[in-house]
């Protein structure tokens, strides 16, 4: 029987060009912009010209470029103290992953206090989820990957304890996230392709986790569509512009999907092994997904078929679900080698001893994502799976 | 390329039971319930219990059942004035798409005063668009038909200009909806087939209409999907809650679908014919759905195509593409056939002298969704299309 609850906050701006409107978005807000960029992006002619904007439409502003991989709890709770100081009233946050997780973390540790890893969900401990608004919060992604400009998830590294973990809380969902693919030409080759291969991850992910339903399977389906038509030609040709614009919506509807689903074993392996690694989240991914699909054959045989057809269109539609199954870890393989993505998890530094610890936050940290799979897993199953994938 | 904005505040509690929770999601946004039921559920237990409940949770209430099919904006007036004589400051809207357009325009009206015609979109003429809150809207839908538990539309007739116009404003989107399956069994045969065509008009038209995009298209598509898979079953059997649930969400997709993407030609159609003899509004669309695609033909050939596909997926899949489109209109008969589907507009009491008048609502009117038609459309082709249809 059809049961879900759906809620999508975010107002999404979707095309090439739609970045002009950025300070006319911003002034609906606030007056002041806390404006987090992507290191990338100092001094390009993408920051001057929003700033500019910003600033002709009598919005102060601070900026921002403290931004690093896998978000850092200390890096991202400096900012919130300079986003009080500044007494900036909203955050803007422009590039990946990371910078668009850093805002959102900077605005909710601005009005609510303490530091951004006390409201991180972590197993067992207890954790703040505050229901009061925090800054409101305007995104735009400057890569196709994590889909954090739909959700109200923001991803936190602790350096200290070796640790990722989530805020997970709806006072977080973006306002407005305008989505240009536009600003995702100049992306390095090698990081268009594993932050694709997240967003593959998700919608793959949310489309087979145990929490998915109707809603959430359509939004997954649209995705890896979309994945499918685009992820190839946008990795080796960054000026196909049309290829960026299908990777970009799938993104954002990869985003919007896993938030109402969950997501699965892969996410509960390469979290921690990205962690552990500071391996990139996409590369820890990519690495352990043909060998979970192994794993969880026949247990999911009708959606991997599904999801086979849809990355190789020239299958026989013909063929019984059972082989169009099998035959899904070759083809995701075989993206991987048309984009030149070889990762393991020896490339991230990850030892053999190391595999019991990404075990046990496997199961502690990660145990809601590993707990979604459609094959019930065994600590042991998964050290098998993370041993093949060294 | 892909460009769109995609908005969608309305939470959805979609499944059997949530209508349970009702009393809890109101006490989110009010103290003071202004009640509004379908008068269908004058002394129902559904009420009853929800009344009860409210009252549990120390919830005020004002019970309104003065509710028509096609809402006139005097009966709205009234409720209003209602409303606010007794200080309610939420409107919770329980039954068919009259009442939630019923309690929609009465939340407006309550805030922003005047009467609800004012804030009409009427073509040439001024109408109000205010941009602050109205009173928080809770819906919960009793039939899968008009989706306006997840637009921000509500339909509004004059009787006294023989006209019907709608309030569009994002203000009145509903803050919550829960879409109950279960309230939609005791539905009549022909209203639940009637309302069902509906949401199936909703979904074609989004899909073909000029204004879609890659999103609503993907909405409007798994709409289709679901009223194939349940709508006959769904009307001949009114306790099949597996079909039930399918229409219902096929219903709230169409919807929001439609929203996005606007209308099209069936509807600068149907309309007019409804305002005019004060038929059915799923009815004066069916009538007329067969005879526009023959019009549209071979204008929307691939799209029609796709459709004929859904709605009988025994067709052979290898036909091409033209060819499952001429089937479209009698696999859309067949339809109706076999829900006892027959209406003309001369069963609605539509004389060929009144063709004219609704050639010139449709283009004043009406204008924008006859614009949105993947046809260009004169008045002669209207008033050839109308006249088949008597």
């Amino acid at each position: 029987m059809i049961s879900f609850n759906m809620y999508f906050p975010v107002e999404i701006m979707f095309g090439a060009g739609k970045i002009e409107q950025m300070p006319a978005i911003c002034k609906k807000f606030g007056s002041k912009v806390f404006a987090v960029f992507d290191p990338f992006l100092k001094g390009s002619d993408l920051a001057s010209q929003i700033l500019k904007g910003l600033k002709k439409i009598g919005l102060g502003y601070y900026e921002f470029y403290d931004v690093v991989p896998n978000p850092r709890h200390t890096v991202i709770d400096q900012g919130a103290a300079l986003c009080v100081k500044q007494k900036c009233d909203l955050v803007m946050a422009i590039g990946g992953g990371s910078a668009i997780d850093t805002g959102k973390a900077i605005a909710l540790v601005s009005t609510h206090g303490g530091s951004c890893w006390d409201y991180t969900v972590r197993h067992g401990e207890k954790f703040l989820k505050p229901e009061t608004p925090c800054l409101p919060i305007i995104t735009a992604p400057t890569t196709a990957g994590t889909g954090t400009e739909a959700t109200h998830i923001s991803v936190i590294n602790n350096a200290e304890l070796k640790l990722k973990a989530a805020i997970i809380n709806p006072i977080i969902y973006p306002k407005v996230s305008i989505v240009d693919p536009e600003l995702m030409i100049s992306v390095p080759k090698h990081i268009a392709a594993l932050t694709g291969i997240d967003t593959f991850a998700h919608a793959f992910e949310s489309f087979i986790a145990n929490g998915a339903n109707e809603w959430s399977r359509m939004l997954a389906l649209k995705s890896m569509q979309l994945f499918s038509e685009s992820f190839v030609a946008s990795v080796n040709d960054s000026t196909n512009i049309t290829a960026k614009s299908k990777m970009a919506l799938s993104c954002t509807l990869a985003g919007y999907a896993f938030t109402q689903s969950g997501l699965c074993l892969p996410h509960a392996i390469g979290q921690p092994v990205s962690a552990l690694t500071d391996g990139p989240h996409g590369g820890t991914l990519a690495a352990c997904i043909p060998q979970v699909i192994e794993f969880t054959l026949p247990h999911a045989e009708a959606d991997f078929a599904v999801v086979a057809q849809i990355l190789d269109p020239r299958l026989n539609i013909n063929l019984p679900a059972s082989q169009k199954a099998q035959k899904l870890p070759d083809i995701i393989k075989s993206l991987y080698k048309q984009t030149g993505v070889t990762v393991t998890y020896k490339d991230y530094g990850l030892r053999e001893v190391d595999i019991p610890t990404v075990v046990d936050l496997c199961f502690s940290n990660y145990l809601q994502d590993a707990k979604g799979h459609p094959r019930a897993v065994t600590k042991e199953d998964v050290f098998r799976i993370v041993k093949r994938c060294l």
